[in-house]
């Protein structure tokens, strides 16, 4: 397996961290003991872990009103899996990247799992695109892609979603993610009901394209980029369009698309108990969709979702499965600084959440124990498992600190060598 | 049928203000005919527009702040009947009553459909309660009734709920509202997928219970009493179990039981398609479930939700059979006249989206003129319409100023003697 | 003053309607007389209410997904003002047109005011922008703009700003409106106090730079394009801002940028109190800053703006003298159609507002007749005014029925063929 | 100093907890030294941390829809004075209680101070009542206290408050915490700008009263028990009043009082820089003004406040000196156990807030390294200082592990004879 980081310095970086690390994770592996936890088999299911991440996740995002380019973002999909791989040389939970076309389409798709290869990368969901024209495309998706009036427009979306599900079959995966900004800005501009009839229509024929060991994620979002209503609002439509479609759709939850205010953990649990949760895309909001680096605003959120993730496990719960994925706009940071840090992040919450002592909460939830239950979950998230994610990544090969030591590396600066700016970005977003 | 109003006083106000009225119903019919609508076919349709008051609407309401009584409020269940009954006399579209229990519970309940029939008022859904315990009961709500933990606890409420449906059948109901104040304070208080499954098996119970022409309405609530978790707590959740109970559950949409900028018209359209729609709970709201009078905020958007259900009569839509009712909280007014007030403004909504021309929005739809298709719903939103709605009034009995006659008659005075204030609701609420 | 639809056109198209709106206009006069209300007075205050355009908002807007361009959009401020004098022509209420730099950069400034003289336009409040990186600027606005941590970039957004001004000043401006987008996306990135302390030095030099007669707007946004913090983030910072600067410094409300549930027509009323209202951009909005067409969601609450505005008036509140200005993004409609649909449904709350009974409103405020008062103000709303609008507008040389005539003329068409397309907005918007 | 639990109870439980408090704590202290940090220095700092509690709150709390008492809720402020005991005898940073009136009167103020006094309890900001009627109060606030359109109400209101001024000094208190419930439920029901003149003058004449020492603190609140407008609703008004009243006059921040997804922590900081932070009512919330126990839900939020208030102590800002204090309504726990909790993740905190590197910190904001400012941040968050913060208990008296220690006190049983349950709470909410 190819690395861009010279392993040497991580090697070197490591070992002068090493020994503050060990003190750190003996005392925690002490401490946990007394509970009768064993720190070894937590941290071998830490070093289990992965998140995917998406590849237009490295170039610089952006808002409608600007984006500011960063250094060395990268031009295409073979420059977006080298940055890939950069974060998971650095974090050895990130081996999985997440398509987007035809923003990565190339001409020869099996060049491209040979390149990922050698990386040592796989490749994740696909995901379509029919929320913008593309030059030299017949239809418009101004007014709508699957779910446009006008008959040819759906045919060229469905279409879109059948070729990419073949050229993922050639990338090696196995899930389509499905999200569309399809909706209106205007009360009356939709009849709401011929509207997803029509989505279902469309949703129908590209489900029955899918292989057989394939699944279909469809994604839901209150609003943006339609502002009056959006025709996969909310898990409700989600949930009752995957459950028309068949046993391979699935909902997926993006943690900044909901409503305000809204529990998504329990949210999360439907999805479970109704063998629906595709999975996720992960981030944090405080707005909107807003994007931000995951577990940045709502650590404790976070760690409620993986808690219900966790006890699925636990319970052994039919059907539990879920695909979990970055999806995040990195406007102020360096791209592969945050989806290493947020990667971090989501597995600080899994790890958590395997410390929650869950006879004990369930003890507290049988006998209506409201504070011991409450203070059973913040015990676990209040443990500092640091040492466990750091242990978990030099076990895999990967760095103590891996900001520190990527920017030791001057990777950036190299790429910005590299990848002279063209002032638009690789990402495909405006 | 017992009126308790003077009818020679409601003669005699009507009276004095019809010239202005027919002149002002005259010009409103030349105008619709110019686009080829009958007036008398719509103050037809708006004669017969029913929407059935709240029993304990007709106390005053309060916060868990405070509550300040207004004068003459009813006692019991015979005494908020009277009002009702002021309440249809004047307005003309408020037959029915749906009660609530154990609030409006009585010993004959024969005597108490008797009482009902000589004011020429029905019973709607009648109500269950589990969200407070009442004096004597065995086991408390505190922490749950259909989902509690504890077995008896739930046969409990099972129990009650079974005896509302026989007590709705002397009464003549057809459909009993499930609301439950089920959820947690705290992350980790209840386990999300047991607390549902244990309702999914109380809810079962008390389906097989329905007689074969009953319905029941299950009411989802995003927050209040319980403030991290509600088990019902959003339309999706409500429509999953829906659909396990099977055909005779139904969803209610409550106006002021969702998060802060939920599409609520969509939901409604939604429910509607998979045939899942039970009716509303009408009222307004601009924060929680403020349970403001209906209309009173979001005019517009009670019109659009209103525009869902006459283009789903227009289409006729399978299985499209909604029950409309108020349901709010006066802390401020004489619930009578919010009362009245409401159901006018409903019924406003109801006449405006007949007004719509849906040949010409489903054109504009069709080819994405957005801004025809949303002026087309704005025409007949910016009608005023106040001229069929006390027509329509005049025509079945009422009168053309329901406060102003309702103040003249010196009803309410009159009740302040005969009902001497307790300081408590008769409306059971805290 | 030239006019670039055929003047005989309108003509032509207002004699066949004429008719019906004598007749509406007739029966309206005649009920308002009833009420003691002389409609040619209140037609009159309609016929002088004004409302500006952007500049921008001429061309198709977007999000951050995509961008789906109209046809013959302007490409130039030259080929925008032809655009408002369309829209001006027809509704006769747009008098001015708000200029965005360096969107609206000219070389020669007098010649443009020229241009806008022929066209009977003039110049509202100049508008600056250091939320975007222009071609060759010295200093990115990245990281902030007024309120960098970096003197030379927050002396480059002063500069552009006092720019601004100069050019304003030939324009005929008085008027400076500055929007940042300065804030951050993660918790730490920006020290909030020295960020504003910051903010409010680099004000101060532009502020220093107003000529005698000219304001400052200072404009408010909750989140975006920053989406953990804004430095201008409420009306509360905005008012001890625009108090610590000055008399000249004023508080800009644009309906879109409030937190969900706030009541922003109390925040209106404050400003006014604190004779700090500069006035107003107006939109709607369901979820965040969507830009949506004026009033197309959300009229009951534009009306409960203008009921503030016209109570002010009313009650000679001293420094009342707030400035109108449509700002949308008009992403599915021609922006000339939603301009002019918006024009009139601002000018719809104003007229509406005008018809509130104020001493009645008074009595049943110092009675607490919540109900009546209520009703007092839904008894102005419910008015279907657009007689008035439509006759005010024929008074003044426009058009009754605005889009009906505008797509009568086939300037669209002839646009899109003067202005062949560059799959680059005009309006600057990515 | 009089103690309610067994002090050798405490000690035995205590004594059996440190051998593995002490190593959890000596390795946390060698773990700061790393980074330069005296682990005695914060424990001291810590120790030395203060949070009031609310009279009220030692009674369960509930909802308009019901309220399930506890077993041996305090009937008066004596009972509820033990209970507060019992809750600083084991957290040891509860040592002042904030009374409510007239809930919390009584014939002789100075007997209560002496009660008090022997329990080593002091009193914090006492706390006026105008949100509900009292048996045999001359005018109702149904439609406001301090604006109602009434002058005699507002007179009465402006008394109690004077009353409670003259309660508080024989207390000991130095501040007047004043919040109304005034507003209104439909839009026109008040004038927004006369009601709040009326406050403005009524809060003048209780302003005037205050003695020289002492503070009035100004609490906001979007909304309830008014759903439409509430007449301090958000910082904005409160700092407005605030300055207009004076200098002692300063603005109160309930947590649960402000609009969805607002930033409090930046509310804070402006509060802070313009020198009108009054202090804190401490709580959490996730859908309104939940009053859940303080960061239950969203303990980064907490941290994100404190990081705010350190940071103002650490810059020695000037006038800075707030007052903290827990404002929770406690529907389903013994309040004790979470007054005793919440105690605990409030200085939690704060003790966070200590271990930030702000130097480090600072030098990221001014190099715009949102990621390592961010990271600097969560690297405090992040540590685990359970042990600080049980070393701190000890020192001071206190239990290393507060509701275990308190459970097998017996306490509640033991208060559950003595108090024979009326019903209703002690608390004076309904």
């Amino acid at each position: 397996m190819k690395t861009l980081i010279n392993e040497s310095l991580v090697a070197e970086q490591n070992q002068s961290l090493m020994p503050a690390l060990q003190e750190d994770y003996d005392h925690l592996g002490a401490k946990l003991q007394r509970s009768g936890i064993d720190i070894e088999a937590v941290t071998q299911q830490a070093a289990k872990f992965q998140v995917a991440v998406p590849s237009w996740g490295t170039g610089t995002g952006g808002t409608r009103f600007a984006r500011f380019p960063g250094i060395g973002e990268p031009r295409n999909i073979f420059e977006k899996l080298e940055d890939c791989s950069v974060i998971n040389q650095m974090v050895r939970c990130t081996e999985k990247v997440s398509p987007h076309f035809p923003w990565d389409k190339v001409s020869d798709f099996t060049e491209l799992k040979g390149f990922a290869d050698d990386l040592g990368l796989g490749f994740d969901a696909v995901n379509s695109n029919t929320f913008q024209d593309q030059p030299g495309q017949e239809h418009s998706y101004k007014y709508g892609s699957l779910t446009n009036t006008c008959p040819q427009t759906r045919e060229q979306a469905v279409a879109h979603n059948i070729e990419c599900i073949e050229w993922g079959k050639t990338l090696g995966s196995t899930a389509l993610t499905v999200w569309i900004g399809d909706g209106s800005n205007f009360a009356g501009q939709s009849h709401f009901q011929r509207q997803l009839e029509r989505y279902l229509d469309s949703a129908k024929e590209v489900y029955n394209a899918l292989p057989d060991d394939w699944s279909m994620f469809i994604e839901h979002k209150m609003f943006e980029p339609a502002f009056y209503s959006t025709v996969i609002q909310d898990w409700g439509t989600n949930v009752l369009c995957a459950m028309e479609l068949g046993e391979k759709a699935k909902s997926l939850v993006d943690l900044g698309h909901h409503a305000p205010n809204v529990n998504i953990e329990m949210i999360v649990s439907r999805l479970i108990q109704f063998q629906k949760l595709a999975g996720f895309h992960f981030n944090d909001s405080k707005y909107g969709d807003d994007d931000l680096d995951s577990g940045s605003l709502h650590p404790f959120q976070q760690f409620l979702i993986f808690n219900e993730l966790v006890d699925a496990e636990h319970r052994n719960q039919p059907g539990f499965n879920p695909a979990y994925m970055l999806d995040q706009s990195h406007n102020v940071t360096d791209p592969i600084e945050s989806l290493m840090n947020s990667a971090e992040e989501v597995q600080r919450s899994y790890v958590k959440a395997l410390l929650v002592d869950r006879d004990a909460l369930y003890g507290f939830q049988d006998s209506n124990d409201a504070i011991m239950a409450a203070n059973t979950l913040k015990a676990a998230f209040n443990l500092d498992v640091a040492p466990i994610l750091a242990m978990a990544r030099v076990r895999n090969g990967g760095a103590i600190a891996p900001i520190a030591t990527y920017r030791e590396s001057g990777y950036r600066a190299a790429a910005g060598e590299k990848r002279p700016s063209s002032g638009h970005s690789g990402s495909g977003i405006v």
